[in-house]
């Protein structure tokens, strides 16, 4: 048979296909996108999972006039190879090319863009109104959802008003039991009864919310999948299609191991084996994090542990192992996670709950009101903190400093390595003064050997690195390597500071500083507006010293998909930018 | 018979009473909160429609070891009362007086401190959870949440932890089908069923949940909530109790007018009749922006409107009554309205978005994801910005300026009156750049004449309000009123800047100010730590000038109760606190 993968450039080229050759083209489809992963890296499973219902919609809908919404968006290739980008689809998650996630910037097909879960019908659900206002009574809109991301509070509040809306809406459903861990809660077990037709007792809950729902059916029957769009397409008002999809569908290892081959790094794209990561034998910040809890764990009985659906990526997997009822996943539900919290920190637990920076902005106002204005004792480790990466703009963790800062009792930490993470989570094994936010990045820490000792530290110390005697680095974090690795030319002008403590500042401290130095950078892996920074110059800027404060960190704008290091160097964060501006200021 | 409210100080009391006693007790509270609330002002209707209910869980739950939680707390005075609260009572609201919600530091009987919507449920869990772990199996925890507040997404992301968590939860739905406004959305409309028995074929959702379900029952019936109340007690693991209530219940013009006896103001307790309001000459900020917003509206069908919640506080509803298709309520869902918004404006229309500072920190992650990282122009009006007065630290609009400035993208605009107000609103009708948030503060506007012609403004313009020699104010937002009243002194040394726009600053501007005083003072309703303030200062201390910055603004502590003066005091923004601080400056 004749390749039809070749044949195809924008989804008007599938309309003429018989289901045969579109089942044959879903098999291209899926070698083309094991192809590339295998050697680029990026997100398997996902895509592997919807490649016949991605071929369907497109086949029945009229993308882009029908406006096609993917929730999260780690599932999208299929439907980029399918919307004109074929062949860009090796620069993925590369600087300058294609997002990991649909973007609007990238495509007029991508109707929204993604990244974070759960946005989906509450984007259709609005162009989905905007088309009845403007008259467009035939245009339809297709949110695509999983079942983990359903369960998020967000999509709740959609469906309840996209009940009550009679707007053109269809939500589908892709129930494959799992997000990038297995699925969690009520609902779970409630839509595994209903795939299993169980429990007549257990009534259709989407009807309850006035949907028209369908399914469940196979999301791997194109034949089916076609049938049943046809019929949803020519309906109005909000219509449901639950269908049943296998997470890595077509790669046996990816079936068989979903967590992993989530975003499985490079492998065999025969065999489906994992290749070796060079950095491998380095910890990731992660394992210093999940490991060191764990041990605390096994020692103090006192502690508890959550994660909002990132068990793995978080590693508190670590200690949800050894003690479950101890360290729990409530699933993609930031804004619980965090309440919860607070509920179980009052009965006398120190709870360590573990959030991605990006995804703790999703419980911004239950830190507030919840945590801060009752002073209650939550921990929080701030995941995937600084710049991430290749998940690109969606993911950025730069805003934390920014939005923790402003609210009062919550004190910031910014361990310099490994074995300051480590430290600090001892420290606070028993913390019952204050919430505290501890932040490290994502990825392999420097430090091989962090499984030292537990030692009890002073968080308030401002922490004197090198000696200089004009200027001062005031940094925080692990962008101190950066820092000292531009100072690597000979030189006795600049001091560097490490404050573990971002928030409180002591002020005095700061005022000696400004007042010993003619001029300090503040360097920090967060937003420069509001940041640390921000702080310090707030106290010099009172006082009446002279000295210069100069601010370094992330700038006003959303940094796109690259390397870390690229995304450092945009920012004028890589040691070589760094040393740059040292070399400035010394010559002054 | 013999009053029985006062031999009630705490709920031991309450247990030798006989039902008969119970009712009469129900009806004493009635009038006691009448008296009160009538004098004083408050929230009225959602207490009045919980005296049973309250009666009924004090005397069949062993408080305050059995855990009671109520969602937002607007329900709370019969708890109060109940509490050994009740002669403070009438210092409901007051500077250092009771707290108008529940609070933990007020009372061990306030298990939960409460204010915004929607987290009793994951906070009464994490209690329960906690109890588990500790071996008390006969705690119980129980979560008091409204029908309008269970349809918030977070609301449900608890109930689907709940539904497998095996912990002693009970869920008492009152169900009255009103917030502060009518309840909307699919979930309302169900529950409206269930209420009526119509409709066998929409089973029952919350059992999906995996809970025990019970009810509906009459919440009225003290008789019958102690029954089913006795019942649960002894009941292990996950129940939902379904009571109907009467809003206002008690007081005829109560429970016939919901939405306006939410909270009164001052009103006769026999007749009911609200008693004139002195202020009421004047128009509220609120109605600046909904009337304006109508009369665009009427202009220009390119107009759309959402309020998650508050058509009445917002004033949204003018718009709403007019043109009900494009301006919506869409009940407790600050995330879905925000996301929602971006989607209708990429259908094309420019979307208002009008929510409470507050309110907004529940859908940060939308800003930041949905809006600004894709630059959808939608326009936020950011009501109750600024120091709140009496519903205090819950609800203090203090936070939007730092937390929307470390946002790429986002334009921050602040009136200084109600006449800017809606010259920008006007301006902003057509807006497709960016998104835009217009703060304005809660109350009545000093101008009477705000209904002036529409024109063309310059957001970006400083204004020099007032000339100097010295030294300058540099002030945004309606909190200038304030600075002008403390410059009442004869003097040339102060000149006074507004800013209407917050972000993006003019760089160049601000150094030229800087050139030209010797201290700049900026000042703001709004917390310091990553404010307006905060970026003079960025721009300034990287500057080789030796000008002094000092910010005013809110101070890092939670601001509680009060009036908005009271607040205003505390915060050194008081027209007499910052008079001292120029004279400081001046006389230096």
């Amino acid at each position: 048979m004749a390749p039809i993968l070749p044949t195809i450039e924008f989804p008007a080229d599938l309309k003429s296909k018989t289901i045969e050759q579109l089942q044959q083209l879903a098999a291209e489809i899926r070698s083309f996108i094991i192809d590339v992963v295998s050697v680029n890296g990026g997100h398997l499973g996902a895509s592997l999972g919807v490649v016949e219902l991605t071929i369907a919609l497109h086949y029945v809908f009229d993308t882009p006039i029908d406006k096609l919404v993917w929730d999260v968006g780690h599932q999208a290739y299929v439907h980029k190879i399918l919307t004109g980008r074929k062949e860009q689809f090796a620069s993925n998650r590369q600087k300058n090319g294609l997002s990991g996630f649909p973007k609007i910037s990238e495509s007029t097909y991508d109707a929204f863009g993604v990244g974070h879960s759960s946005t989906s019908i509450s984007a259709a659900l609005g162009m989905a109104m905007g088309s009845k206002l403007k008259g467009n009574a035939h245009t339809q809109h297709i949110a695509v959802i999983g079942d983990a991301s359903i369960a998020s509070g967000m999509a709740f509040e959609a469906l309840n008003h996209a009940g009550v809306a009679n707007a053109n809406l269809i939500v589908v459903l892709n129930d494959n039991a799992i997000g990038i861990d297995p699925s969690v809660g009520a609902l779970k077990s409630y839509l595994m009864q209903v795939k299993q037709g169980e429990n007549p007792k257990v009534n259709n809950m989407i009807k309850s919310l006035n949907f028209k729902y369908v399914g469940p059916i196979d999301g791997h029957d194109l034949k089916a999948l076609i049938h049943e769009l046809q019929r949803l397409k020519s309906k109005t008002g909000p219509q449901f299609l639950h269908i049943i999809t296998t997470k890595g569908k077509g790669l046996k290892q990816a079936e068989e191991n979903q967590v992993v081959y989530h975003a499985p790094g490079k492998f065999d794209k025969i065999t489906g084996d994992l290749l070796e990561n060079k950095a491998q034998k380095r910890t990731k910040y992660q394992d210093v994090f999940g490991l060191t809890l764990l041990e605390l764990a096994q020692q103090n009985a006192n502690i508890f542990a959550i994660t909002p659906a990132m068990p793995t990526g978080s590693s508190l997997k670590h200690m949800m192992d050894v003690f479950p009822e101890r360290a729990i996943d409530v699933g993609i539900a930031e804004q619980h996670a965090v309440t919860l919290a607070a509920g179980i920190s009052l009965s006398g637990f120190t709870v360590f709950c573990a959030i991605y920076s990006t995804f703790l902005q999703r419980a911004y106002d239950q830190l507030i009101h919840d945590v801060a204005l009752q002073n209650i004792p939550v921990v929080f480790c701030i995941d995937r903190a600084g710049l991430v990466g290749e998940d690109g703009a969606t993911h950025q963790g730069v805003f934390d400093i920014a939005y923790l800062q402003a609210i009062p009792n919550m004190k910031i930490l910014a361990p310099k390595d490994a074995v300051e993470l480590r430290q600090v989570l001892y420290n606070l094994q028993n913390n019952r003064s204050q919430p505290v936010a501890v932040r490290y990045p994502r990825g392999y820490a420097t430090i091989q050997e962090w499984n030292v000792p537990f030692e009890t530290i002073d968080f308030t110390t401002i922490q004197s690195i090198r000696k200089g005697k004009r200027a001062a680095v005031l940094s925080t974090g692990t962008i101190i390597e950066n820092v000292l690795e531009a100072l690597n030319f000979d030189d006795d002008y600049f001091s560097v500071y490490h404050f573990l403590q971002i928030k409180p500042l002591n002020k005095k401290a700061i005022l000696d500083l400004a007042n010993t130095y003619e001029v300090l950078l503040t360097i920090e892996e967060g937003v420069v507006k509001g940041g640390f920074g921000s702080v310090v110059n707030q106290i010099v800027s009172e006082s009446k010293t002279n000295t210069q404060v100069i601010n370094l960190g992330v700038p006003d704008a959303f940094i796109e998909h690259a390397t870390v290091h690229e995304q450092w160097q945009q920012c004028g964060l890589d040691a070589a930018s760094i040393q740059q501006i040292l070399k400035k200021i010394s010559n002054v």
